[in-house]
C-alpha cells in the first residue's frame, strides 16, 4: 500500500510487473487516474462517467442507501434498484459523502510547532491539538473543502489532506441482495467467490458548482477525470492496480504489541463479538423492525469476528509470532549496537507504556457499550463546549462538527432501538463489573452500583433508559438545550451525563496525555526503524491510515493449502452450482435462466468459457479498500476490489506474498446491467472500451 | 470396473490411455500381475514379496489385527507396529483370511438346471440353492479351496469362483493411527488428503504347502507372482490401473429403484445411521473398554453416513434423477418398439415387485438390530440343521460354515457388550414398533409386546438380556447343545429363538421365493438392457460384486467446484499444515521433525519438491477396492487405493468422469518404512525398482 508519491521510486518494480506507461501519472493526485478515485468515508470508489457516476461495492451502499431507503413497503435488499432516469435516483441517509482528495503535503513541523522532547505530555497534547485546529482552519478556505491532519508512521510524520466534500449523493443502481451479497456471511472472506458486490451512485452539486446537501435543483458533479470500463477485461497474469483508501494496517508495531494482539487481544475480541452477535439474535425481532435496524451492527460484528478468527489461524499458519520475534530480535540487536543511550531509553519507555496500556485495555472494551449513553455524553459535552468561542472548543465540538453530530442523532431513527441498546449495554456492563475495580471508572461504577448486587445495577440501567430522550426527534430537541437547561433537568439520562462528565474529562485528559507521550515515543521508534531498514536495504512505507494508496501486481490464482489451487477467475456457472434457494445462496430465477441458457453476450471470457464473476490478484489491500477501482495498465476499470481471503487476512500485520485481493469483474457488472437489468440508460452513460 | 476377460476387448481404449505392454496378461488370472492380487474379504490386497508379504490399507487391518492385538497395556493404534523379525509378527483375530482367486468361469446353465420361466418361485429358489450347493461341493476338492457361485447382472449370469483360502495371516507392519488414519472421519472421502493408509501382512501355510490356521511351525506362503514396488513412482498424466475386488455398485438398476433410493432410501438410511452414532456415543465408555469395542461399529456408521450424505449431494449436483429418467425413458421407448409382449410383461412385473419391496423395506431396517439375538437365532437354527445330513442342510449351516459361526462367536469378546447391544436394540425396537403392524413380524411383535406400552417392551427386552449367554465363552457352550437341549432350556434368550423360529422360517421362505422371482425378472430385464445397449453401441459390464476387476486410467487432478482445482499430489508439508496436535490431526513428533528438515531421501518427487503422500487418478473404484494395488504400466506397485471423493461418490449409481480414486503413494510408504521406522528388514524384503 504505497503512497502515490512513492510510485516514482518504484519504477523498476512496477515495470517488472508488466506496466508500460508513464508511472509519474500515478504519483500526481491531480492526474488521471488518481483524480478519479474518491472516498465514501470507510469505503473507496471511483468516478466512471463525466456526469458524476460513481462505482463502488454493494456492501458500501447498504447502510446509507439501501437500508435508509427500505421499509416494510419497499425493500431494496429484496428487489434491488435501478434508476431508469435521473429523477428516480434515491437520496442518501444524512451524512453520506463523497470525498475527493485534492492535495496532500507534509506538515510535521507545523503540527509539532512549540513542542520538543522535553515538553510535558499534557501540554504536548494540548499544543499539538491547537496546532492541528489552526492548520485545519487555515486550510478550510471554502465550505466545500474539508482538511484533515493525517498521522503517518504513528505520528512520526503528519500530512495535511485537503478534500472536496460532496454532500448530495444518490443511489443509481444496486442489484438485489441475492446478487450483491451472494454467499453472505458464509462466503465472506472466502474464495471461490461469486458475489456481485457492485453498486452505482451519483455525486451532485449545486448549479454554481458549490457542494450542497440534497436539493432537486442540484446537478451532477462533473469530475475532471473518470475511469473508462473495459469490456475486454483482464486475463490471468495481467498487470492490475488498486487505487483506494485502505483504512488501517499494523505492520510497523513493536513486538510487544504484536505478541499481545496475537496471544491476548484477538481471543478477547472474538469473545466480545461472539456475545454481541448472540445478543442481537436474542433480542432483535422481525416484527417490530429491530432486526432490520440491527442488521448493520450484526453484520459488522460477524464480519469482524470472522476476520479475527482468520487472523488467529493465519498467525499460526504463517508462524507470525516466531518470524516477528526474529525480526524484532534483529532490530533490537541493531539498536543495541547503533542507537544512542537516549534512543534506547525512549524505546524502553515505549515498551513499558505499551505494556501498561495492555493491562487496561480489556476492561475498557466493556465500558460504554450504550449508543444512547455515548450520544448523550457527546450532546452534553457539546452544550458545554458551545459556551466557548469556536476556536477554543475541543476538536469534535466545533461548528464544523455540528453536522456530524446531527447526523449521528438522525441515525437513531434507522439503526437504534432503546430496548435492544439497553440489553446490549446491560450484558456488557455485567462483564465490566467483573473487572478489578482499579481497572474501572469509579464514578461510573458507583452510578451503576457495580460493586453491589447486579439486580441493583439493572434497576439503575432501567432508570436511565426511562429517559424521555430515546429517539432521533427527542434528541434533536435535546441538542437545542443550553448547558444550564441540561443541568437543571432531572431526566435520568441527562443526570448520568452530568454526574460522569468530570470523570470523562479526567480519562480523556489521561488518554490524551498518554497519547501525546506515545506519539513522541513512537516517532523515536520509527526513526530508529527507518535507519534499521536502511541498514538492511529494505523499503519502508507507512501503515494504511485512510489516505489514498496504490498497490500494483497481477491477476493470479493461489495455493494456500496443500493439494488445492484457487483459479484466478470464477464463472457464472459457479453461481448456479452454489444455489440452494436458501439465503445467502438464493440466486434469482432470471439470473439462473440466463446462466442455463449460457447467454454470455459479449462479456464472455474465452479461457473459462463463461462470464467471469470474481477474480484474484496479488494486490495488497485492507479494509477501507472496499469499492476500490481495480484497473488495468491502461487505467481502465476492470473490477472493484471487495474482499481479501481469510487465510491471509493476517497480512494486516505483515505483508504476505500469498495474500490475494478478490475483485468483482467489471464484465459481470456490465453483463448484469445488460442482460439482467436491461439498464440501457446506465450502459449508455458508461464509457465502455474493448 | 471391468472383468479381467474384458481387457482383450478394450485394447484400443487401454492403449489410448497410455498402456504399451501386452494386454492379454491382464485377462488371465494365472498371469502376473493378476495372480498377485488377493482379497481379504471386504478389502483388497496384493503380494509384494516372494515370501508372502501382502500390502493393503491400514483401515483394512484395524479390526482383525490392530483391535484384536490391542488392550490396555499395548495399544497398537497408538504406537503402530513393526515386526523387526518374523517371530515378532502378530497373529490375527479368528477368521482373518487371504483369498487368492484361482479360477472363474461361467456356470449359468448349471445353476439354473431344472428350472425354467414357469417354475414356481419357491421351487425355483430351492432348486437353485441345491444346484449351487452341489456345484460348490464338487468344486471344493481340497480343504484349502473355497468355491463361490457369484451372481453377475442380478442373476442373469452366474460364475464359479475358485479361491485358495489362506488361514494363517499375520501383521507385519502398521503405522500408528495418527499416520494410518491421519485426518480420520473429518478427512474421510475428502481431498486434499494426507493419510498413510498402508499396512503389511504376511500369509503363512504349513510346511507341506497346505493352508492351515495359525501355527508357529507354519512357513510363509510363496506366491507365484508378486508386485515390485516403484520408488520412482508415477507422475501427473501417467497410466495407472487398480486391480482389486470392488464390492457393490448399482449402475444397472431400474429407474424405480434409483428414484426410491434417491428420494426415500438415502434419507431413511441417514436417519438410521445418525441415531446409531448417537447411541454409541451415549452408551459406550472409555472406562469399561466398551468405547474400544464399539469403535469399529461406530466408524462404520460414520463412514456410511458420510457416504450417503455425499451421494445425496452428488445426485443433486450431477442431476442424477433427471439424467437417469431420460436414460430410462429412452430404454422404455426402445422396449415399446422392440420387445415382445412377454418381455414387456416381465418388465412390468419386475417394477411392481420392486415397488412392493420398497414398501416393506423401511420397517425391515428397524427389525433385528441385536447382535445377541441374531447370533442366538443362528446358533438355534444351526442346532436344527445339524440334525440333518450335511448335504441337506441350509447353506450357511453346513460343516464348511461351522468355522465362520465359531468366529462370529469369538468376535463377541472384542466387539460386543450386552449392555450396549441392548440399548441399541431397544432404541431400534421403539422405531420398529411405530410402523404399521402389517409391516411388522407378528410373532416377534407379540413376543416383545410392541402393541402395548413400550415400558412393557422394555421389561421383555431386559428379560432376554438377563440370559446366561452373553459372552463368547457361554456362546461356545451353547454351540455344543443339541436342539433337544435347547428346546428344554428356560433361558430367555433361547426361548426367544425357539418362539420366533417358525416365523423366521416363514419370512426366509418368503424372501427366497421373492428373490427367486426377482432373479428371473431381473435376468429378463438385463437381457433387454443388453440388446438396448447393443442398439446404441454402448459397452456393458456387470455391477461390482466382490469379484476381481480391473480399472485403468491416468494420474489426474480434478475441478469439481468452480474456481478450485485439486492437484494430483499432496505433500509431506500438507501433513504439517493440517497438524493441530488434536486427533485426528495429531501427527507424530518424529514425522513433523523429518518434514521440517525436508529429509525426503530418495523418495522425493521433483515437481512437488517433496515426498508425495496421496494422489488422484481417474480410476473407477468402490468399497471393497480398499487396499487395492495401484500399479503403473510396468505392473509395479505405485500406490494403494483407499478412498473416493465425497463429491462423486454417487458414481456407485452411475459412472462419472470427474470421479477420482485416492491412493496412498508407494513413495510415502517407503519413506515411512525408511526414515520414520528404520524398518530395514522390510525394505530389504520388498523388491524396490527405480
Amino acid at each position: 500500500m504505497w503512497e502515490p508519491y512513492q510510485m516514482d521510486e518504484l519504477k523498476k518494480e512496477v515495470r517488472a510487473a508488466g506496466f508500460k506507461r508513464n508511472i509519474s501519472n500515478l504519483s500526481n493526485l491531480f492526474n488521471h487516474p488518481m483524480s478519479a478515485i474518491v472516498s465514501l468515508g470507510g469505503c473507496s470508489a471511483s468516478f466512471v462517467s463525466p456526469e458524476g457516476l460513481i462505482a463502488t461495492n454493494y456492501h458500501c451502499v447498504e447502510g446509507s442507501f439501501l437500508q435508509f431507503n427500505s421499509n416494510k413497503e419497499e425493500n431494496l435488499f429484496e428487489r434491488g434498484f435501478v434508476a431508469r432516469e435521473r429523477g428516480d435516483e434515491k437520496k442518501s441517509a444524512p451524512g453520506a459523502r463523497v470525498y475527493v482528495t485534492l492535495e496532500s503535503f507534509e506538515i510535521t513541523d507545523k503540527v509539532l510547532e512549540g513542542v520538543n522532547d522535553l515538553t510535558d505530555s499534557l501540554a504536548r497534547a494540548s499544543i499539538v491539538q491547537e496546532n492541528k485546529k489552526r492548520i485545519i482552519k487555515e486550510c478550510e478556505d471554502s465550505p466545500e473543502i474539508e482538511c484533515r491532519v493525517r498521522s503517518f508512521f504513528s505520528g512520526e510524520t503528519y500530512k495535511l489532506e485537503k478534500v472536496l466534500k460532496i454532500k448530495d449523493v444518490r443511489l443509481v443502481y444496486a442489484p438485489p441482495a441475492h446478487t450483491g451479497e451472494y454467499g453472505g456471511e458464509i462466503d465472506n472472506w472466502m474464495y471461490p467467490r461469486h458475489t456481485g458486490d457492485f453498486a452505482l451512485l451519483r455525486a451532485y452539486v449545486s448549479e454554481d458548482g458549490s457542494t450542497q446537501e440534497f436539493n432537486k435543483a442540484n446537478v451532477p458533479y462533473k469530475s475532471e477525470s473518470y475511469l473508462k470500463i473495459s469490456s475486454a477485461g483482464i486475463e490471468e497474469g495481467d498487470f492490475v492496480m488498486v487505487l483506494g483508501y485502505p483504512g488501517r494496517t499494523n505492520r510497523l508495531l513493536t513486538f510487544n504489541e504484536i505478541k499481545w494482539d496475537l496471544e491476548v487481544g484477538f481471543a478477547a475480541t472474538v469473545k466480545f463479538l461472539k456475545r454481541g452477535i448472540e445478543l442481537i439474535d436474542e433480542h432483535a425481532k422481525e416484527e417490530d423492525g429491530t432486526k432490520l435496524k440491527y442488521r448493520g451492527l450484526k453484520s459488522g460484528y460477524e464480519n469482524y469476528f470472522k476476520k479475527i478468527s482468520g487472523q488467529i489461524d493465519g498467525a499460526k499458519n504463517f508462524d507470525l509470532i516466531q518470524s516477528e520475534q526474529g525480526t524484532w530480535e534483529d532490530f533490537v540487536s541493531y539498536v543495541n549496537t547503533n542507537a544512542s543511550h537516549e534512543e534506547k531509553t525512549y524505546l524502553q519507555e515505549l515498551l513499558e507504556l505499551i505494556d501498561q496500556e495492555h493491562k487496561e485495555r480489556l476492561a475498557r472494551t466493556y465500558y460504554g457499550n450504550s449508543k444512547l449513553i455515548s450520544l448523550v455524553n457527546r450532546v452534553y459535552r457539546n452544550a458545554i463546549e458551545k459556551e466557548k468561542l469556536d476556536s477554543e472548543r475541543k476538536s469534535g465540538y466545533q461548528d464544523r462538527d455540528q453536522e456530524r453530530m446531527t447526523n449521528s442523532i438522525r441515525s437513531l431513527a434507522y439503526s437504534f432501538d432503546a430496548r435492544i441498546d439497553k440489553e446490549i449495554f446491560l450484558d456488557r456492563l455485567r462483564d465490566y463489573s467483573e473487572f478489578d475495580s482499579s481497572l474501572r471508572r469509579p464514578k461510573f461504577s458507583q452510578f451503576f452500583k457495580l460493586e453491589q448486587d447486579f439486580e441493583l445495577t439493572k434497576t439503575e440501567v432501567n432508570k436511565v433508559y426511562s429517559s424521555r430522550y430515546l429517539s432521533a426527534e427527542s434528541f434533536s430537541e435535546l441538542m437545542k438545550l443550553s448547558i444550564e437547561e441540561m443541568n437543571s433537568s432531572s431526566d435520568p439520562l441527562i443526570v448520568l451525563a452530568k454526574e460522569t462528565y468530570e470523570e470523562s474529562m479526567y480519562y480523556e485528559e489521561k488518554s490524551e496525555s498518554e497519547g501525546a507521550r506515545r506519539q513522541l515515543l513512537k516517532s523515536k521508534f520509527i526513526k530508529l526503524l527507518r535507519t534499521y531498514y536502511q541498514s538492511i536495504d529494505k523499503q519502508i512505507y507507512a501503515d494504511a491510515n485512510g489516505t489514498l494508496r496504490v498497490t500494483y501486481g497481477n491477476v493470479k490464482g493461489v495455493t494456500l493449502q496443500d493439494g488445492v489451487s484457487y483459479k484466478p477467475f470464477t464463472t457464472l456457472e459457479g453461481i448456479a452450482q452454489k444455489h440452494t434457494g436458501v439465503e445467502p445462496f438464493n440466486a434469482g430465477k432470471k439470473l439462473l435462466d440466463l446462466i442455463k441458457a449460457k447467454d454470455y453476450g459479449k462479456y464472455v471470457y474465452k479461457p473459462i468459457n463463461s462470464v467471469p464473476v470474481n477474480f484474484l490478484s496479488d494486490l495488497d489491500i485492507t479494509g477501507g479498500n472496499s469499492g476500490s477501482a481495480t484497473i488495468n495498465a491502461k487505467f481502465e476499470l476492470v473490477g472493484l476490489a471487495f474482499d481479501g481471503m481469510l487465510e491471509t487476512i493476517i497480512s494486516d500485520y505483515k505483508y504476505i506474498p500469498q495474500a490475494r485481493t478478490i475483485s468483482v469483474d467489471a464484465r459481470y457488472l456490465l453483463w448484469t446491467l445488460d442482460k439482467l437489468e436491461g439498464a440501457e440508460n446506465i450502459l449508455d452513460e458508461l464509457v465502455i472500451v474493448n
